[in-house]
């Protein structure tokens, strides 16, 4: 199935992500690896556990801890060496977003839920790693403040609900709705895009 | 069922009340809704996840979402015109904490757990999600500063398994229990009552 | 059998060490018996909810809770009166540590899981409840920056089991890799030990 090749990048990029999220913070090269496993499976895994969906799949295939093994040493020892690509990390964010979210709605479809539910475990799957990267790190997790980020998941996950009671093939269906997170993920960092924040009248 | 109704107001309370924590913490609309859904329904969700209750209550009865987001919703539009009324959501979270700490009590006397877990599970149901929600924003748990929070919910759920063993009927038992709680919260906070707080010997 | 009573220990050295760490964070009673409990008995409790074991083993035989609750209000007193012995901790941290590391390594070895998931599943038992410990009280986890901690847990379940591949039997493969693991944070600590510290290229 050429999701599970998908669902490896996927894997590779937010542990890559986990590694970058760990710089400044004194971590040594245990702690990186844990905090890019968190980040990596930590949203496949929140949702598993809500949805009682047991064995895990890390558990059961240890390909997934493999790659972050390799993804977090690698991009540990770069960043010793030289100072990461800014750019290219947010694009592959982006990627490793919109794949997930798209994935995890999929799951959440196949057993069933209703339609809030897959969209709120499509969302989950795709941020909750980084939530909670962030919650380890003891910082106010950035997914709290920068919010086109799930919004980004949960609009193109609606999409691809809405394609498919339109009579859309699902295949097709969820490459309009990966395609979409992408696309509305990057424009929002392109543009600052932000919804409303929350503040105390004066 | 009559509790059904009270169960989703008490959802609507802590909602408000993860808001209303949200506040100062330059959280935007998406992260406000997401740490009142974590206030509202974190202590229930950890609670069955505990005690293995599948499929989770609000992945069933998407009732408890909706309320989350309008509650949510509404409180985040109120706290930008005037500020709250800082009065009436104390009573409203302590009314929230006794009936959940009541009704998580009942999930594991249902499921036929010793004394001791009821007690635990009904203390997870009133505060875990307050607890969620400090953790999530990097704060020390509130409640492990002030801990006539948690004293109160054990208080009242004691005195409801004691009530029964008494021979008192449940759903009476059920009432003084939450009242207990209730009680025991509302003036622990005018009264300033604190248990003994560690400190380093000098 | 043998083991239960090692358990129990290892449940009230995790307790007292939640309780030390717990000074200076300004908790009362109850709050400091929460960070004991989450600190005991967080590191099995998450390795049974990914490895979906139910009933959990504290909510089965609540002589656990007996020994956290004892433990930690014994430690309250105790550091209201005077300092602890900081060396004496370290020690008995260090065989909490290489107890529960290889408990939890038989608990994943006897289903039947891969060694991958051994080693990782024993480590988990081994430091989450400190690392959950940490998360609560709003610091970036110890074990995130002094990696010998979780090193030597793997170390020593490694070692475990491949001594058991060389044909050694179970028990003495078990203590010989729980004292490894003891001999390795040990050394680590009077040696300052460190794995590589990732930062920023300059």
């Amino acid at each position: 199935m050429s999701f599970y090749l998908f669902d490896l990048a996927g894997v590779a990029v937010f542990a890559v992500s986990g590694v970058l999220a760990a710089r400044d913070r004194g971590l040594d090269l245990l702690g990186v690896i844990v905090v890019a496993a968190i980040t990596a499976i930590g949203g496949g895994t929140l949702r598993d556990i809500l949805l009682n969906r047991h064995p895990l799949f890390w558990i059961t295939d240890t390909h997934y801890l493999t790659v972050i093994f390799v993804s977090a040493v690698l991009t540990f020892a770069y960043v010793r060496v030289r100072p990461p690509p800014e750019h290219a990390i947010l694009v592959a964010d982006a990627v490793g977003l919109g794949l997930f979210a798209l994935l995890g709605a999929r799951v959440a479809e196949a057993a069933q839920h209703s339609a809030v539910i897959v969209v709120l475990m499509g969302t989950i799957t795709g941020v909750a790693g980084g939530f909670l990267r962030d919650v380890i790190t003891a910082q106010v997790p950035l997914i709290l403040r920068r919010d086109i980020y799930a919004t980004a998941a949960i609009a193109g996950i609606i999409l691809y609900l809405l394609l498919q009671s339109f009579g859309l093939q699902r295949s097709v269906a969820f490459w309009v709705g990966m395609v979409t997170v992408i696309a509305i993920r990057l424009l929002a960092i392109r543009w600052g895009l932000q919804l409303p924040i929350i503040r105390r009248s004066e």
